[in-house]
């Protein structure tokens, strides 16, 4: 079964959750008077109104992802496997991009998406990844 | 879903076990001929020496943590707890204060240091830091 995912409106198929976190702090010095929040909000607003179609996918909200020179920050995290942490998120344009990179990263073995799962802001975006914690820990 | 620092959901584990990734790759393309590889194989290498005294420390070797602008990359993880991507460590220097930090993360019940827990190289060298997965994930 291919969980591959290129389109956002096909539905997902995932075969692990991932948590999609996303800072709402990212943004918010640069908008302090906007009723939408800050940019990170307005992603975190419009993942949550998808997220419902993709049950596999929790879209998370967090304080700060240490990463405030290239807003909006997000990371995807799955047990067991590597997690990402991108930059550079558009909450204008990628929120489709976000949830069809999960549902790749749900899919593959160890979390780490082939390069044509990547949507562009994840190949230009990436921060930093970690791998899962070996077994012993 | 918040997943802000005390609030994501999975109860804290104080006192547990910390992996302390090092990326061996690190510092690789400067010296490909050092008999001692790759400035991130001699942080490991000095790492590992040490760790035996740290019985809830394990140093754990990664190919690439893709952070290739500020050699030598690692990271600190612990089941439950934030995990901390920091740059720019120095294997002639570092070895003991990351086993100190790691140490710090161990006994914080969050895995966030207080501030003056932190040495130089990570007070310095963030790059970026993740929740740990909410408890539905």
């Amino acid at each position: 079964m291919s969980g591959s995912c290129g389109s956002a409106g096909r539905r997902p198929l995932s075969n692990s959750p991932v948590t999609v976190f996303v800072c709402t702090a990212c943004g918010q010095a640069a908008q302090p008077d906007s009723p939408e929040g800050s940019d990170g909000q307005r992603l975190f607003s419009a993942l949550s109104a998808e997220a419902a179609r993709f049950p596999d996918i929790t879209i998370a909200d967090v304080d700060c992802l240490a990463v405030c020179e290239t807003p909006v920050v997000i990371a995807f995290s799955a047990p067991g496997k590597w997690s990402y942490v991108i930059g550079g998120a558009d909450p204008a344009r990628d929120a489709g991009d976000i949830l069809a990179a999960a549902t790749a990263v749900a899919a593959s073995p160890h979390g780490v998406p082939a390069i044509k799962d990547r949507p562009p802001f994840f190949k230009k975006g990436v921060v930093s990844r970690i791998p899962p914690l070996p077994s012993r820990a």
